[in-house]
């Protein structure tokens, strides 16, 4: 979380703004708090460029939550919908639909670890939607140019670690989805980008909070939203405006993946990278060191040294270093020289 | 929200507790948050005397997601539940039930405008389950004590608008849920309390982020919690412990209830409480003046005297005074004497 953001949301977290109240206890029919809820959405439509034909919903439960929501909303009695699978997410995110339905791989890379986006997808023309996950941060695996569906399948991607982390063409898709708290927010709010014409697909008798219709006619406060880190959002996207946008700050996010990949490149093979070099993510820099003793005293010197964070999730073990907006460059500088200094010692 | 909790979470916002983090950017997964999540369910169990044989889930979507995952999970396949419907929340939670399978009305006092609790309940001794809801927050009807469920039914509570304003009996039921934004924390965090053995009726393939046992598994971790809402709930706890614990906050709502009821009942019907006097809400005092002008002239009054959100909810008009654990009793006073003086210059 951008500094500047948390020293504002400190600021106003006991009287925001005059009224005497905190986002915290504040009804989300107060006027302010409406207010707030208006201005993250237009902040962020500008951001992303969002045409007036889609709908921005604030939900909860996160990214995980939609792996259910979407097929129970947009496939349709009797369809199949398609899902190319390039790491843990995706894998989830079909394992819902498959609980719901049918559902097809139109690609995967599992059987070489989820190091790479699939090369070759095989669609089914009648697909109900086709989903991918942008960016996989447990196995650090990013699309460069998102897949492209069947003419007649809308786009759905979970892009919770890479939305807001560079420009993105909204119209390309039928839904976008994500969990705010890598790049947008804290946990606790949910972002939906979602084409409105797609609320026709949606069947009478899903539970009220499960519906997307529900959702977008109440402007998401059909219930009490998660008010707080919806505000934070709004927080976020002021101070991605300040910075630039989205252009400014995919720069500064690829120049820090820049720094980390060198590292690892010139590292002779000290450094492995577990991604292809043509599916690397900007967002998670994913890699090992020669054994797991090495990799332990990476964690453990890099502790030491400041640099919180780097063990790889544990399903898959190694490091992995996020590289969110909030970072700054100076951290990945830093760690880019850590790993030299570290393989030096111990190379 | 007590303003002392307010303070400590400003306090901490920045750098919690010599982590050089704030909550709203720690990993749900690192050890000062896995302890805050500990400690704030053990606060809660010590408040509450949660038997060891029930679990407690912190989940998202507010009570409104419970409507539909409590029969989705609960009610096994071709049974019917019973639900008594003395209120607006109560008849959304039916109207989820009656979307997802066989549901039963066994109980309503929507003939009467909800203005009590259902005196006579026509209860199924087959039923999956009793379920009700103790406070309804718009009608500003109440419980005294619990409905008494047919054996081998469980009774489940929305518990919303009252859950940690007193004592209660945790045994007797077979789920307690709350959204936690009326008196345990902020909007964006939902705490389920559950007899465990009733997570064997939850049924294979479910989506994951609305199946009991999945959530229960992991702890509330199974996807990233939202963290700063539990963190402000434990701080909350921490608070009503200090301050004496259920008991203490109970004698407390109660003195301010007292004072606003007594302000009705002196008035000689220019103020005309909605609940009959037996259902009378200890949190929600919902009133009528002698017509809509007055009303209006009501709130435009007391808000320039400094007391926000009398209004009614939109869908019932009149008044409303919500006398949540964090309004003091100065609050209460202070009101009394506004209707008192409201009623010598318009009555």
């Amino acid at each position: 979380m951008p500094l500047e953001v948390l020293e504002q949301a400190q600021v106003e977290l006991l009287d925001y703004r005059g009224t005497g109240m905190s986002i915290l206890e504040m009804s989300h029919r107060s006027d302010a708090f409406e207010a707030v809820m208006a201005e993250t959405e237009v902040d962020l439509r500008e951001l992303l460029g969002v045409p007036t034909a889609y709908k921005v919903l604030f939900l909860q439960g996160g990214a995980s939550m939609q792996f259910g929501m979407l097929p129970m909303n947009l496939r349709g009695a009797g369809r199949s919908a398609d899902y190319v699978v390039n790491g843990a997410w995706g894998k989830a995110a079909l394992k819902d639909a498959l609980a719901l339905g049918a559902a097809r791989v139109a690609g995967s890379s599992e059987s070489t670890s989820f190091d790479r986006v699939p090369q070759e997808l095989d669609l089914d023309p009648n697909a109900a939607y086709l989903h991918y996950t942008s960016n996989e941060t447990i196995h650090g695996v990013e699309w460069g140019s998102a897949p492209v569906p069947p003419a007649g399948a809308p786009l759905v991607c979970d892009m919770s670690s890479d939305f807001l982390s560079q420009p993105v063409d909204v119209s390309q898709y039928g839904v976008i989805y994500a969990g705010a708290q890598k790049n947008a927010g804290p946990a606790g709010v949910t972002l939906v980008i979602l084409r409105e014409e797609l609320l026709e697909r949606v069947p009478q008798g899903l539970p009220v909070m499960l519906d997307y219709k529900v959702q977008a006619a109440g402007g998401s406060m059909h219930n009490t939203p998660p008010c707080f880190a919806i505000y934070m959002v709004g927080l976020v996207a002021k101070w991605l405006k300040k910075v630039g946008g989205l252009g400014a700050i995919a720069q500064h996010n690829q120049e820090k993946a820049r720094l980390i990949y060198q590292a690892i490149d010139a590292s002779g093979g000290f450094y492995r990278g577990h991604a292809q070099v043509e599916s690397r993510s900007v967002m998670n820099v994913t890699f090992r060191l020669p054994n797991e003793e090495l990799e332990a005293d990476f964690v453990k010197q890099s502790e030491a040294a400041g640099m919180v964070g780097l063990k790889g999730h544990r399903s898959v073990g190694g490091l992995r270093a996020s590289l969110y907006n909030a970072l700054p460059i100076e951290s990945a500088r830093a760690l880019a020289q850590f790993m030299g200094e570290f393989q030096r010692k111990n190379g």
